[in-house]
């Protein structure tokens, strides 16, 4: 098997998270799996809602689009909403995946139903219309969020974390689900204690998104460029848009 | 009732084409209801795939900000694949409204299934997952292409009007369906004279948001700021987008 | 744009409750709308269950009959169960709206997911098979019903309107939703001041089918006549059927 | 077990097809089984679409009154449509099958998936909604329409009827599927020798009720008189339905 | 009508079972109805899960083929996960029935809506996966769990049985349904006295299956051998296996 | 990372067909992942409907067991109907993957909508079913047979592999799709060469499957022994079935 290069794209503008996810990201990697990570140089720390969702997604087009010149070989969006993730899937040449999309497919693999632990509430409607799009409405017993901002997580007083552990033996307790996906690329560094603690799957959707981009490679499979994903139609883009495509 | 004030945005950077839809949308506007039309001054010349509406997005969105800072009533989203619809809800104070969205809940209302005309095959991706989270997937009987690009509706040869016309007339033998939805903003001035040779409803977007900004302006209603559609949790956007929000 | 008559049938034969309903429509609706009200001469003083339903829809249709020779331009059917809108709309040449399917629209157009809170238990089952039908399942979060009859928001004592304020408080605490859709024709004055105590859309389906049909009046579109909705096939009616058609 | 005595409704007017239904209904029934037909004395001679199903269901639940009164242990709503029924449940005490649903779940009992051939393409809509509400809608491969009006099928002509086997034929050749559903009453008597010469199961509804009111009879099942089929709300109805409930 | 020869097969190897079961069956038969019960003699004591239903699932078949061989008219799996049910249809001539679907086709037929209620929490997930397959996860409101295992309803503690009753008046109170579906074979002689306290129909599949197969067999229908319930493919099985097709 | 052992299990009896899929496996295998592929020793030459899937599951449980007591890291069961998945997962400790999942989860990730090629036409009903069960029935566009049984394509004489390469060239034609699922282990082989000549992603299930496993292995995460997935409830088997537990 050849060596499998992936670009990490984090979508907000937090290098503290990038890093952490970059951790994350690599110690799931398989030896030949060389992963780096990028953010957007402008745009926002932190991605909560359908707002911060369509600023991210041009930050993420914008790094796609070098990955693309780098000849990577697959591309993460690591945010739990997929920001940009099929308008991204135009531009690459090579696979995408989005984090969300990478824990759902993963959780349905050891797990009949699971819930979902995000941050803040006003973020479910996305998760939402994910699992609705992905297909797995009727996997998803509950959707639960911490009701805490994304960056509460990397702000050191555990506080965040603690909530996050505290919703995953809640939905144990009451959600009748076999495995829980944790709704957040700053959650990655929970999952393998968690599900040590929980004795069931804690799933981080960054690792999972690194494997199944090793595991496209490994098949020679990437995003189809018959149909509705191929690259955009060309034409001439202005302003700060000039030459994205 | 009190005048009611519309920011119509035409989400491709086309003057023409914007101008074009605004006529279209004062035709149905009524008295006591002012329209005035914008475009994003940088971004994509038309609209065609997943890629141009990340783009689209945030023209939109720096439109609904200018108009809510101008007090305007209501936006309408004059794109098919309504781009940035939910981010802008969440900018927005006033009600906001996709034209796909609009034409859509008009057509279940004069019919009990319709079929979709659009543009580009690589767009009805876009029309089937609206219908999907519009909830009107089982109104839908088919989406018809014409398979050219959404400028040729302006290019003056009248052969996209042909085939828009063409493929309205097989919807109407071949669907079972009984009424039909134009699925892009350009197709605006071609409902009437449609909907009367086929003598059955052709149903344009722009003019249906227009009536349904006039109706929630006349209700009292507005997008609500409960919850998950409520303003952008502030934070410090950089770079290009600062101040966006 | 020419002025609209719109003819707005309680399916009742409460005549007080003819008359509120009344002046909630005329409240919202435009200069150049004529709205005047009638009801069942016979069949049920209110409207509590599928066999209510199934006498009102005779007493629609005898409105809408009379409507249609008078060439109103629009039929509003007020009851929350939308009973006999097909049918209506067989019959009808003008568009013809339930309140039900108003409500529920507008709902979703300001709003990611609605509760909505309705009479007795037993109706809930209607609003079931209504947002099943209009393809609203999703976006209904939760049913609530105050357990007292229609007629007790007539009675004077306030009770029925202390017990809708209260579900609707309860809605915007437990449901994690945008919008509160009101499931009674006898509720329509509630809304406006329900929407400001909680500062979230509560939505009455009276004023939005009014407003719907002048959107569709301005946009020139009927019910459309090719295919299922067609006028009814002609056929010889029998007793105090004959000539309904 | 005690005998069972079921009243079969034709919701149309029409005696020879009363008569026809009569005959088909016995054909099927279990010794200590007793059937009688009766028919509305007012309403429409057939019954293809909304409209004339808004006035069939008052007939249906005129006979289902009397039907209650004369204590019989089971009722037919004998048109594929289903006019009627859960209003119909209400107002009955004993069981209420219509012949549509009792078609459809017995197709689904026999086959993986079925077709259904109906008469007017217009009542296809009614047979959609009824295989949306019942939970067939995957148990469907298509619905097929002769396009001849229901009482073709009793002019001695035998066109109606060679239709039918010939849309038979082509749903066993195109379809993949394994059973066919007729759907009109007025097909009835095809059932068998269809069967026999296709060689797969084609369901006629009548025959499908009995044996369901049968079979809930033999279980001392009836009509859940909790929640939402209960007896009507008592109430004062006035003119032609005084003392329906 | 030709008498109707029914053989019960209950799917685990419990001869105490098997009996009881067969007492419930044989207390709905109709006259001319003869039904034997036969159970595997080689497998599992009791069906709790997705691994005992696969074992099971031979010892349907073996003895499918032995009742085809007899000349049966009908099988009924009775066990409510319906195990090895698409593969007993390939197999027979003769209709089959599944206990679970038959319950709930028959609670379909007289509420609105229905819990089940069922032995351990582990076999929820068959019971939702057969309301998706069957269509009926609208009709179901909620699933119950006692959480104490099958053959605990057979240790004459009459706990079990206490749980059951608790359950079901949890439902009735809570659930906002009109029916209950008894979720195992065990708790068939439960319905009769549960449906007369409860004062609605609680539904137990046994007696339902075999209403089912005589209404199949009055109508002269059986298993379709058109399309994908055709008997197997011949082929060589070996070992274990040999001769079973 | 800690190597991979992985149990590929051919659920039917045909040892060339094992190999040859094996072959497939291995050629997809990250460095490090060790592959060994076993099959019943009794059971059906090849899986054609749910009879022979039935049986198959058996030994896909026998060989499960052994594989788990030789402490495989994950096990793969490579035909297309996933016979036996769930019972597998309740005996497994470590993650158990089918073909047809991995193939379908695969195909959304690299296009929006894809088609199924398989077989006999009488399986499409397994597809059917599993498409439902795992939430892509909205991403799977259409179900393709080349009507020819399993085995023909070990033939040699070619005319399978004509056949699946015809409808591979159709689907890209007239689907309107991004990619297709191989619908049978038996075709594995073909993936690479027809993707290369549609110059579009062709999925085979097997490799998918490798490719999963070894990325739930590096996640380390299993199959969820929290819920309904936990291992068999412990019981006596009896007969050939005994200590299968």
């Amino acid at each position: 098997m050849t060596s499998c290069c992936i670009q990490l794209i984090n979508p907000n503008t937090s290098l503290s998270m990038t890093e952490r996810i970059l951790t994350a990201a690599r110690d799931v990697a398989a030896p030949g799996t060389d992963i780096f990570a990028v953010c957007p140089e402008e745009g926002a720390p932190s991605i909560e809602g359908h707002f911060d969702e369509a600023i991210a997604a041009i930050g993420v087009l914008q790094r796609i689009k070098e990955g693309r010149e780098q000849g990577v070989d697959g591309h993460v969006i690591a945010c739990f909403g997929d920001p940009g993730l099929l308008a991204a899937r135009e531009l690459a040449s090579a696979p995408v995946i989005g984090i969300a999309e990478a824990a759902m497919h993963m959780a349905t693999l050891v797990a009949t139903r699971f819930t979902v632990v995000t941050t803040l509430p006003r973020t479910l409607i996305i998760a939402r219309h994910l699992l609705q799009q992905y297909g797995f409405e009727r996997h998803c017993a509950r959707l639960r969020a911490i009701d805490l901002p994304v960056l509460s997580l990397e702000d050191g007083s555990g506080l965040a974390r603690r909530k996050v552990r505290e919703q995953c033996l809640n939905a144990k307790r009451e959600d009748g689900v076999g495995a829980i996906v944790l709704g957040c690329a700053g959650m990655a560094d929970l999952a393998l204690e968690l599900s040590a603690e929980l004795e069931m799957p804690v799933i981080d959707g960054v690792s999972a998104a690194v494997k199944l981009i090793e595991s496209l490679h490994g098949m020679k499979l990437s995003t189809s460029k018959q149909g509705d994903l191929d690259f955009p139609v060309q034409k001439e883009l202005s302003g700060y848009f000039k030459g994205l495509n």
